[in-house]
């Protein structure tokens, strides 16, 4: 079942506790390049260093007194894992996350400091689905995936709704939303908290080339898988098909979406960091990477972006740095 | 003659149309950390890259336009200059900036980008005072002072104001406000602010070891100058003694002032790009110094610093950052 703007409501009662009220902030270097104003929102400074936070947060607080003691199982390759450890930690439940064993190491010490156990697999040869589902059974605890769940994608849309207040106290009124998308939890998420706030801006994915099965699904009225192959530099926007119950929330909600190279992602992740003073991971810069390359006409536009997250080590971001730069 | 409340109160509508509404989060990883709850003014965001913009701006909106053609004459390290010079532009007034020639080349650039043109001096053999009083004589242009000007606290001071706004919004009273201090033009400008919104916090300058003119005048109750000598790695935090007008509104506002090492600094920057995923230059990370070393006692109390510039290369940065983890 797809979540409601009221269940958009309810989350951000319940995550204003422990998430925090991230701000949308306009960049004079951003509006300068496009010709419109451009409005930022910063899910890096998210607890956990992404909006993945506010969806697991939601979704544990939504586990009933007497589960909670079974604890919760996820599979992620980082974000999800560490937004679900840290509110398996703030709630006192045991947390076991599923990861590949190729994850970005910050994103896995991160997941373990939160006090989760850690089971790793090998993402080529392993079904993650599979050795989730044989945790669950073994211990009764409760699977929290990382989108395609109501819980999720109404935590997620808290994001789009203090968009909407934030828009409203600076009396803007926003004609293009840009967000990055994986498995479609936070596009659609936002999408529906915007509009049920009343803003009626286009909401747009942004994804990496070869995983833009929204994009695909968008345009086919369908779900559709990407083809997938090479492993992205965006390690946080893989899924290759937007979830079910995503798409069924998506499709009316959300305009077209577009896709971007890595050779984009490096761009907008030493963009970020020269220009606008923050560290981003390349999944997170997935909105920037469209917007700096001209996808969505921006001028005279206002418009607002999600810089997701920024679970990247900074030597990795120094990397990308020194690759962009030499391009 | 001191800034007024009421000064600060019209600085906020002066600069509006121009000035970055910068937010004030939270950091759940500064709360864990400290035991306290640590809220962020991230003046790394505002126009130009640091809060200096804010007074450039309202002390040049303050020129009558009879007297705007002949422009302005600014002296500064690079924050302040980079503010002149974008203010310059946005009123279609020329501006000529007097910078010392080891200034950071992001600083220079900057300035120039804004339209600026740029005289440079000596640090040691020249007198940057007399350079910039022969430019005003030649050209009629009004020299902007980088801090003991009404018009320049009182811009400053809408940080304070904006703090004050937002601290309400989020439910909070703050104990504790600290924010970085070269001449004083900030931290008296952010107390006023504070203050006359009715925020009753405990108001600290931190300044350089050596540089810290702040903290020895308002120990002795008068002004006085701190020994100086080797260049702090915050250039922008060089000046000795608080400036006149500024110290005659600090010494009736201000708590006690702190005093950071280059080495504090260092590993306040890699602690701001590693941990909040800021980039935050050396002097701008100053307050974040005082508390990750404890000179402020945080736990149980509920505390903002400003983060008050970002403009240092990347690649500065990652050597800061290099150093401060092999020490």
């Amino acid at each position: 079942m797809t979540p409601s703007f009221a269940d958009i409501q309810a989350a951000a009662v319940r995550i204003a506790p422990y998430a925090v009220r991230t701000p949308l902030v306009e960049s004079p270097v951003l509006n300068a390049l496009t010709g419109g104003r451009v409005f930022l929102k910063l899910e890096i400074l998210q607890r956990t260093g992404s909006f993945k936070f506010r969806g697991a947060c939601n979704r544990l607080a939504m586990i009933p007194q007497s589960a909670r003691d079974k604890g919760v199982v996820a599979f992620s390759s980082g974000n999800h894992a560490q937004g679900v450890a840290a509110a398996a930690q703030l709630f006192g439940m045991p947390a076991v996350i599923v990861m590949p064993s190729d994850a970005p190491r910050p994103k896995i010490e991160g997941t373990r400091a939160f006090g989760a156990t850690i089971v790793e697999y090998d993402r080529v040869r392993d079904d993650r689905e599979a050795i989730a589902a044989r945790l669950c059974a073994e211990r009764g605890a409760v699977l929290v995936r990382p989108y395609d769940d109501a819980g999720i994608i109404a935590g997620q849309g808290t994001a789009g709704l203090e968009m909407a207040e934030d828009a409203a106290r600076f009396g803007v009124v926003l004609d293009e939303v840009l967000t990055p998308c994986s498995g479609g939890g936070l596009v659609s998420g936002v999408a529906l908290g915007l509009k049920g706030a009343g803003v009626s801006a286009q909401v747009h994915s942004v994804e990496p080339e070869n995983f833009d099965g929204m994009k695909r699904s968008l345009e086919a009225g369908a779900r559709v898988q990407a083809p997938g192959g090479k492993l992205s530099i965006a390690d946080a926007l893989m899924a290759p098909i937007p979830g079910v119950i995503v798409f069924e929330l998506a499709k009316g909600l959300l305009a077209p979406g577009f896709a971007v190279s890595d050779a984009e992602l490096e761009r907008a992740v030493a963009f970020a960091a020269d220009k606008l003073k923050l560290l981003v991971e390349p999944g997170g810069t997935a909105a920037l990477a469209a917007l700096l390359t001209g996808k969505l006409e921006a001028k005279g536009k206002i418009i607002a972006l999600v810089l997701s997250g920024g679970n990247a080590d900074f030597s990795a971001i120094a990397d990308i740095i020194a690759r962009a730069t030499l391009r």
